[in-house]
């Protein structure tokens, strides 16, 4: 039996929209927003699309026509009562009411703000510029968007079987994977892939595969929208952008070098438990934990997001060590450019040590790696971040050289302040 | 949006049919029954299920009640008015009204007679008696319902995503042997594949890919119901039943030595052009075209199904030579145990020698062989024959010792008669 009212409806969308909900987006984005929209509301950003694969010629892959039709319906969106319900009355992190009536309000009547874009050579810029509470919330549609019609863009050249076959493979590939994880004890992992994602039909199916492949080994979701269809856990806790834009702000050297424990002196009052994971290498990991307050030696956890993964994590167990810590107590969550074999290896060489959790992002949701003619579809790395506030440029050093960004001389300066020196370049895989 | 108008039909059935019309079986056996209702109606004759792999015990992995209810169904179809419409109607290999009047009236109002079926220690004994143009029918759906009824018991135990991915990873596996047979040029090549299917549904899959992905290459199905659907070319001729009931009736050596002749001419004066093909092994190719009438090679082509099948190929160019008869006007079909690998290599062997076509089978519909645990899903050679004609019991040499069948003191008297001596053994793949 065909659904002839289906079809029909089917016929009437004008386009076929990639970010359908304001929550398909990282539950990261909304702790963060909630916590901005409190201390910082007027604080005006520019955020800003980066392509750091510049020979993925972006601008020529992707319609500029079908770019403006995706980012104009994400600001038709608003917050519906499911969602909000959902919002209100679930539990995240065991905790219920996360979200404050006063920020459900606000988000409830909230329309994203207006987007700028223009096509420079091969490549969009594509910048949001006004409060911060407002703009931050256009990161991940705007990637997941992108990233989507560039597989659109591919899909349209493929025959019925061969599409078919594609994603037969991709789901071959992904199970393969997660077989080899269930052989791990005690593993813990969430899916982080929202915003590199292949397709949003395709990061559900991802999830869903997650969840009953490897069962309670897999903990839940960033995205909002699939852990509420699915009802799995919201997964994440704070980003980068907070002690950018901490940075930012800082007037002189001084309040520089103290933003970043700022941020987590304000997240501190806000979060307790699991949510209290540090992101230490906004500015260099190794000088961050040497400076840090030893408050924060009380935190849960850390996230390792950039650099060589396990010496990160060493870093942090003798960080912890030398601050009087348990380390078998805390937890350690990788997130950086992970798949499985990258998972198995840290898991074996950590477990026991420490608790372990993995963000598995891009690699979980869009490895289309070698799928097709030309690997057309393989993931590339696409970022959109605060590059200023209010007015003045942000600055990210990471400990990866080759995800630093911002001008020379602030990157410099910021160098100074925080006391990094030589950092180890390393391949930005996804 | 659901349609809940199917999901409530859907919930009606009280089964899941496995065979859901009289056309769904291979086009040979509407031809051989044509031919069988004009010249031996009233013939007598049974034919029985043999399970060649006796390690897969049937009766243990297939519910007995679960296989009644499947034949019943088949006992309960008639001919629609489509499907007579299009066997009346449609163009086969070129010709019009294939089908005489006489032979679709009976058909209209056919229903398939009564089976016999008994579970005997691991297996099931299934049989059919009674006028040889309504049992002969019962062949193709009885293997059908046994092979799909084994691979739904295996299926059963398997999660909602492990499903998904098993069918990813069959289609993945066929994709890529079609892609490896698009390379070869003018290669000509048909799905045989029905009587061994995974299922109906994964057949009309496989046989949608290979029209996707082969384009002209591939020339059609054997399965009327698919080529009526997918409006493509229905493709077969003849097979062993019929000199093996005309064998079983002839009375003394001198008639059963003529038999096998006395197929071919008959189907000579029904038949011309490409529905021509000798199907030479029944007792023995070599003996068979030494001893054949000139007319026979004038015939188009010679279809090999049992033995190596580049020596068949080889004998029978050489028969042709020595008949003043060019190969290169000939037509070579391969239809035994074929699989991409074997398929491109007596490509390679013959393409430009002699005309030459793959009839492609089990390992087309049904090579989920290394897709699950203990490979439960690895299809196996399960055969419906015809065992006895008027109460005498049928031979069946072929050049493979191995498919073999008949009572003992019979295949000696054949042996003698068809004059074959030694025989290489050959493992039955599938």
């Amino acid at each position: 039996m065909v659904d002839i009212a289906a079809r029909v409806w089917n016929h009437r969308w004008k386009i076929d929209p990639i970010v359908r909900s304001l929550i398909d987006t990282d539950f990261y984005k909304l702790l963060m927003c909630q916590s901005v929209f409190r201390r910082s509301p007027r604080t005006q950003v520019t955020f800003s699309l980066i392509n750091r694969s510049t020979h993925i010629p972006l601008a020529t892959l992707v319609d500029e026509g079908e770019l403006r039709e995706q980012l104009d319906h994400v600001r038709s969106l608003s917050l519906t009562r499911g969602e909000s319900t959902w919002m209100r009355g679930n539990t995240f992190y065991g905790k219920r009411q996360m979200f404050t009536p006063a920020f459900m309000d606000w988000f409830e009547n909230l329309r994203l703000p207006p987007y700028h874009l223009e096509r420079v050579g091969d490549q969009y810029e594509l910048t949001f510029e006004g409060p911060w509470p407002e703009v931050m919330l256009w990161e991940i549609p705007a990637l997941a968007i992108l990233m989507e019609l560039r597989s659109r863009a591919v899909l349209e050249t493929m025959g019925k079987f061969e599409l078919q076959v594609l994603y037969a493979r991709a789901m071959t590939k992904l199970w393969e994977k997660i077989e080899r994880l269930r052989a791990l004890d005690d593993l813990r992992i969430a899916d982080f892939g929202t915003r590199r994602r292949h397709s949003f039909l395709w990061q559900d199916w991802c999830v869903q595969a997650m969840q009953e492949g490897l069962g309670q080994a897999f903990t839940g979701t960033s995205n909002c929208l699939i852990a509420k269809n699915r009802d799995l856990e919201a997964i994440g806790t704070n980003a980068h952008e907070l002690p950018m834009v901490y940075a930012a702000l800082a007037e002189g050297d001084t309040a520089l070098a103290r933003a970043p424990y700022d941020v987590l002196s304000d997240w501190h009052e806000e979060h307790d438990g699991n949510l209290r994971i540090i992101l230490p290498d906004t500015y260099g990991t190794e000088g961050f934990l040497q400076n840090a307050p030893d408050w924060l030696a009380g935190w849960t956890g850390i996230r390792i997001d950039s650099g060589d993964p396990a010496t990160g994590a060493e870093t942090a167990i003798r960080w912890w060590q030398s601050r009087g810590e348990d380390p078998r107590e805390k937890l350690i969550i990788f997130s950086d450019g992970l798949d499985e074999a990258k998972i198995a290896e840290l898991h074996r060489q950590f477990a026991g040590r420490t608790r372990v959790s993995f963000g598995w992002g891009t690699l979980l949701t869009n490895d289309f790696r070698g799928l097709t003619s030309g690997d057309a579809l393989a993931p590339f790395s696409l970022v959109c971040k605060a590059v200023a506030a209010e007015g003045r440029p942000t600055v990210k050093l990471s400990d990866n050289p080759r995800k630093a960004m911002g001008p020379e001389a602030e990157v410099e300066r910021y160098k100074r302040v925080f006391g990094v020196g030589e950092q180890a370049e390393m391949e930005v895989v996804v």
